[in-house]
């Protein structure tokens, strides 16, 4: 039997990595890497610095795929993400049949949680769902940016008794603000705090959270929103990637 | 100056703790651990267990006190639990000035992450805000019963595109079931998901989630709920506590 691990490795502080982590690393043969293609080459060495920072022995491999690029053409955003999830099951079970021997064990390393905005269980699903390859799969949670942005900040998710929205930034644009009470937003690429500036929300903001380019903002929506765009726009330009998360919360008079 | 850390040691299992976690365990001289009075030992222990396990040195001390019990004859749920916190801070306040010299550092040892359900960081800022004692403090995340629950059974929190909700068991209960899309319900005694079984709702259930005694049960709400009131039930009646959480998912047809 194969066993693959989808092992979580935290936000980008690579001591955001916990005891149960490096001992799935060290249980692993080989390492599927996915190389998205972007200017991301600092997210591949973070990667790479984790398995030669905790991995104890010298005998593991690193398999390093082209990740299926996301087409934009299809009717819907679900349909589109559908499609791609379907193409990189595909690659997956390549990859699983060829690279792994009965008996080994092959991992994906996850930034973050795998459970919260990750395909890689999905993907899995569905290649033991295509019956063609038959493997053993364990999931080790991880440190995610959202926790990494609250500690930054020495905040709570919640106040006390208040439930926690976790949404994504185009989830967020079909909001109406007065529905916001505590939303962690991922995934906005368009600063879609912005449409909301007129309601009273506070934002907690953060990028590169957990590195040593770690940013911090926080202030009242209508105060800080500008600052929040520049200083986005700048750092994107000068590291030519940008991964930031935020909360809102409405302000209590 | 004295300097407090806020760790997260994660969800029970003590390799939830991160390499950061052990790092701040080891800068920390003294620990207070808040004995809450209930019949857990076993939490009282792991948290022993988890500074023998990880600490190298022997140079540190733990100050265990009484946590203040919270009285229920306050009139709102949210007046009881100020009032509570109130009490704490007290409490911390007398703490770091009796048991912390200055330049040492003390630290709480917080279950799951201090950003989720915790209220020790509420309760050092109004310890701050009092005004009589000063110090820094740092919040250090940890794993959480909400990512112990997803990895156990190998879930993603949410599906694609979709928003998460994280939730009480009495915020819960003040829901429509036709709300609930993606409801992780923490802190429920009350097995509120009972209320919903007529909604086409897919449950899963978890407790003691990490630990050797870690259940699992899944499955459609109406066929499991009575199972999980049972095992529930049960587990409590034998080990005199029990910690779950659980995430109700629409079912998709």
């Amino acid at each position: 039997m194969k066993k693959i691990l989808v092992i979580g490795i935290g936000a980008g502080n690579p001591e955001h990595i916990t005891v149960q982590a490096i001992k799935a690393l060290n249980r692993t043969q080989v390492f599927f890497i996915l190389d998205k293609g972007y200017a991301n080459d600092d997210l591949l060495a973070l990667r790479r610095d984790i398995c030669e920072r905790y991995i104890e022995g010298r005998d593991y491999r690193l398999v390093q795929v082209s990740d299926p690029r996301r087409k934009d053409d299809s009717s819907s955003y679900r349909s589109g993400i559908e499609h791609w999830h379907e193409q990189r099951a595909v690659l997956f079970e390549q990859l699983i049949t060829d690279e792994l021997k009965a008996g080994q064990t092959g991992a994906f390393l996850v930034w973050g949680d795998p459970a919260l905005y990750d395909s890689t269980m999905r993907i899995l699903d569905q290649v033991l769902a295509r019956g063609r390859e038959s493997f053993g799969y364990e999931v080790i949670p991880g440190i995610t940016s959202v926790q990494a942005l609250a500690a930054g900040h020495r905040i709570g998710l919640n106040r006390i008794g208040e439930p926690i929205h976790i949404t994504t930034g185009r989830e967020l644009a079909a909001e109406q603000g007065a529905q916001i009470s505590n939303s962690v937003v991922m995934l906005d690429a368009h600063c879609t705090f912005e449409r909301f500036i007129d309601e009273a929300l506070h934002i907690y903001w953060g990028a590169y959270l957990g590195t040593p380019d770690e940013m911090l903002i926080s202030g009242p929506l209508r105060e800080v929103s500008a600052q929040i765009r520049q200083a986005r726009e700048t750092a994107r330009a000068q590291k030519g990637w940008i991964m930031d998360t935020y909360l809102l919360r409405r302000a209590v008079f």
